[in-house]
């Protein structure tokens, strides 16, 4: 009952507070021996740990127990949406983290430069992983692919990575993908997986035999494979839901996408540093009620195993706290979208630490974050959807229900 | 939303992992006094404490606050399923228990031998327990029993219980029971709760008056009662569900039906000692992935309120805790269906003891498995059907839900 966005909605109020979303991607870990330290707890973070004495701690659960999450599906339940009930599709996310306008009838998906032999066999799923600037060339060489009766939107993501849209009436986005995950076989045709997607998958591979024609003199960037397609889905925006002007501060397009699809002011960040998000935090400050701030590192250390890598970026975050708390938010939150053990070189299940900070937070007085802190901490173990409503109330945005 | 399992069923996984769930049968308990100790803190278990210091604690909810669970929902949760959704009939259970194959229109029940006096009120519920031999011989009489349009089935379960199972068509198992649940009245007339099993309720009528003639010259069992009317639950298997190859080590025959009732296979068992049971994990080890073992005699303990015994026989378990060791499941599980403290002598609603142990558990550090440590462990208070999907997890056996 709770969890109806709709009830929530009817409580909300305005007010002047600002909330700071500050996610470290993939934070949960583990330790590298049974019984030793996770990488957040091995980090030093002074800063971090006063914060945390003066919050209130918990762990977040993202989708589900036991469910390793996506970073789509671990930013929307973060960003306080139920992740099985608005299902993004991994194209859509790709066109939306390049700043591709999607239409709600739009299908998108992930497209990909690969190498074929003679015969049509896949030998390289990447294309060796062309420089982007290559792969700009290719791009405009598919633009000239015209088929009747539907749009074709090609935009360059990075190295061999693309994004493809199509646009038009009645297309359907039930459509398999063509990358066999493997290299000693062709590529596979686009099937639809409803009867409603039949003409686009046609259409698609229409465009995939055309792209073939094209790019026959181009090895090792020879063919395309394109996978994830996916509409846009309809999410009800943090204007809406919440009523807040919120702002997103993330390099990597992915998370820019999400961001963009819960309705937020996407912003521009000059250089490619934890550091520059920061800058845009305190540049933006006055025009938002709320800010998301994503940092990646964190998240690419632990998919890489390099659990040392992790410490550090976690402690670079660490020291930037001090200019976030000179912002003076009414409410933060630090915590993850999910864990990502170096020990395991992936996303993982495990629950994610979480920090809430604010003036009328019952602080828990565990003067450390970490993962065993925050299993002690008076949140408790909830769903990471559940984060922001508290966090609305610490903000003074949601009203008494019932008299 | 998340208790979908056609949500998990779509991202399970192979491989080559095992699990072990490990039920104490209830195993929560209560201290003697207030403040003391409960039996299973009571109990000196090296072993499980080690085990303990190694794993993640919790305590489980087996059905919702304040519910005190039967056999059959406190083992449908722990095994993974909803409880509330899956209803499984006693009558059902008692049947599957003596290994009879029931038909999905199959109606069941539980059947007793009992005395009445020559005004036909009911004088001894169990008819002074009689032999099983006695039973046995009984049960041939009531075989005899022939009625147009319904085929009976009767076996002798153990004592004066006996499973009573009507075959044929359009048959209902809205049926109230016969039982009145005390001595000097007569025994009750099966009643129809829905109009569609009224034909059903005449017909098992027509059978107890026909066991009645047949048992006249035989007291004490010279009548019979019937009760927990029920048809076979359609559960999905644990193959499907959870893609796993899965075996039951159990010596009841309640047990060993809920467990077949997921399509586990029930091993059997040479003798009727827990030690015996450890021998059959040892002998199938290689055949299947995932194995439950039930441990009966805590809870027989519990419910005749011998709080000693109850401390024993987690100590007899806690004694063969390194045979199980030495296996090397992947992931393990100890825990019970429910609660049963001895001071109640009965189940009850209380939360249930749990340690995960694995190779990527964020181990918790409490050495000692209790009540009191397991609420402080990082499991935290969950549903015991959320339990199943945690294992899978840490067994590796549940890939990324999204991107």
């Amino acid at each position: 009952m709770f969890n109806d966005s709709k009830f929530l909605q009817r409580l909300i109020v305005p007010a002047h507070t600002k909330i700071v979303l500050l996610i470290l991607d993939g934070l949960g870990g583990l330790p590298l021996e049974s019984g030793g330290k996770t990488e957040l707890e091995t980090a030093h973070t002074p800063h971090l740990d006063v914060l945390a004495g003066k919050s209130a701690l918990g762990l977040t659960i993202p989708v589900g127990p036991g469910i390793t999450p996506g970073s789509g599906p671990g930013h929307l339940s973060i960003f306080g949406y139920d992740p099985i009930e608005y299902e993004i599709g991994r194209g859509a996310l790709e066109a939306l983290g390049v700043d591709f306008e999607l239409e709600p009838e739009d299908v998108a998906a992930r497209g990909n430069f690969c190498s074929v032999d003679p015969a049509g066999v896949l030998t390289d799923r990447r294309a060796g992983r062309l420089p982007t600037e290559e792969s700009r060339k290719l791009v405009n060489i598919l633009r000239n692919i015209q088929i009747a009766g539907v749009e074709f939107f090609i935009e360059p993501v990075k190295e061999h990575r693309f994004a493809f849209v199509m646009r038009g009436l009645g297309l359907g986005d039930a459509l398999s993908e063509t990358d066999p995950q493997k290299t000693g076989v062709p590529p596979l045709p686009v099937q639809a997986l409803k009867p409603e997607a039949k003409r686009t998958a046609k259409l698609a591979n229409q465009f995939i035999a055309q792209a073939g024609k094209l790019l026959a003199g181009k090895h090792p960037a020879n063919m395309i494979l394109l996978r994830g397609f996916a509409k846009f889905p309809s999410l009800p925006t943090y204007a809406e839901r919440f009523g807040l002007r919120s702002a997103a501060i993330a390099i990597h397009g992915m998370y820019r996408g999400v961001a963009k699809s819960v309705g937020m002011t996407v912003l521009k960040v000059d250089g490619d540093t934890i550091m520059d998000e920061f800058s845009v935090l305190e540049k933006n400050w006055n025009d938002f009620d709320f800010f998301y701030l994503h940092v990646k590192k964190t998240d690419t250390c632990g998919e890489n195993g390099d659990f040392t890598g992790k410490v550090h970026a976690i402690e670079e975050v660490d020291a930037l706290v001090p200019r976030l708390l000179a912002l003076e938010p009414d409410v933060i939150i630090v915590t993850g979208d999910h864990s990502s053990p170096a020990v395991l070189k992936s996303h993982s299940w495990h629950p994610v630490p979480l920090l809430l900070y604010g003036k009328y937070v019952r602080a828990d007085g565990l003067a450390e974050f970490g993962e065993r802190a925050c299993s002690r901490g008076s949140l408790g173990l909830i769903p990471a959807k559940d984060v922001m409503p508290i966090a609305l109330a610490n903000a003074q945005r949601i009203t008494k229900y019932g008299a």
